[in-house]
């Protein structure tokens, strides 16, 4: 019988923000498979669940993601992931498909699951949801995402000047992902509309390489690839 | 010693998806604290956590967080919910209020804490990040809410109807929360912008008690507070 693909959230950094119900399920399945960049390097998700498994009872399966926009490299590593998947699922395996944050909000289970149904339309897949980035931002900032009658967006960052300032003025919260390529301009934008004092940037939130800046403080910083910002005006 | 305030994440309805966090704070809290509508209702947010703890072993506290928008009724019975809090931090109890899905996402720990730091400028207070409605209707559906450059908005439905049609268009994935109210103004816009087949209803989420309709569906159901709806645009 063919395996079942579960997209298992791992939350965004801390191992304590796991589910219990991601936990039961990587406790239950063979083939534990995670995304990482490269070959060789170490995958972010896959950090987060290390303290609940044991590597050596388990079918580790690291399947890369290449960070790029090239249509043809992207084609061809994921369909490597998805051949690698089919492969355990056909062989009767459970295979549990960890990403950081939620597995339905940007992220590699996407692809992943897309190109592998084109191959296997018929496998079953079930998604446990994670704490995303988001959601963690606002427990560790302590700072309400909505309330009321709020809107908040949630919105990879871009370097359309107009459309970051339209974003800001049209929403009570927004969460701009991605900002390390855009921080400069980003930065400018909220200075024009006064909001300093409501902008935060924070890198792998909740783990242990936390980093949370001010504006200012951003501003002289180096952000990574994870970092997002947070504009709740009040 | 003055307590601890710990506002936790439930998750969305099934118990399985607290995390493993907020069930070792709960397991550790002696007092735990949580909304319902009325005194002598039955509290969602303590439904979810229910398979976790003893109530004998507790000291369980239901506050009421009455559904309605008169200010001076809000504000008696906050300050009510409020003090009963304060007590128990000041006898140095740490205490876990519990909510829903997620304490910084439309949840009534932000009120209650509000009002709570007015009286107690001090104390100290942690947030354990939950799985918001929106993330656990994702799973459910199987449909991611954004990938690549895609914009997410999570909004409050409203009886406007030029609002609606424009948060639809603005964005690739809508989640309008509370729908039951304008439930009829809000299918006839998604209709006319011809989107029937990318929407879809959902109350009390991964619940034993979850309902998922379809458009037409939802057009002849009887949708409840804690109704959402998605507007996912492919």
């Amino acid at each position: 019988m063919t395996g079942i693909l579960y997209g298992i959230g791992a939350g965004p950094g801390d191992p304590e923000l796991l589910t219990v119900k991601a936990f039961r399920i990587l406790s239950e399945s063979k083939v534990i498979a995670f995304p990482k960049k490269r070959s060789g390097e170490k995958s972010y998700a896959r950090q987060i669940i290390d303290a609940y498994i044991d590597p050596k009872e388990k079918d580790m399966l690291g399947l890369v993601f290449p960070m790029t926009k090239d249509p043809v490299i992207l084609e061809r590593e994921w369909n490597k992931a998805a051949d690698a998947v089919a492969e355990k699922l056909e062989s009767g395996e459970n295979v549990a498909f960890v990403t950081e944050g939620d597995p339905m909000l940007y992220s590699t289970f996407i692809h992943m699951k897309n190109v592998l149904l084109k191959k296997m339309p018929d496998v079953k897949t079930e998604v446990v949801p994670g704490i995303s980035s988001v959601n963690g931002t606002a427990a560790r900032l302590n700072i309400p995402l909505a309330d009321g009658d709020e809107h908040v967006a949630i919105i990879p960052a871009t370097d359309d000047r107009d459309a970051l300032k339209r974003a800001i003025e049209h929403h009570d919260c927004v969460i701009f992902l991605k900002v390390a390529k855009v921080a400069a301009l980003i930065s400018s934008v909220i200075r024009e509309l006064g909001l300093e004092q409501y902008a935060h940037a924070v890198t792998k939130v909740t783990s242990e390489d936390e980093v949370i800046w001010t504006l200012d403080e951003f501003e002289r910083a180096e952000p990574n690839y994870l970092t997002l910002m947070v504009v709740k005006k009040k």
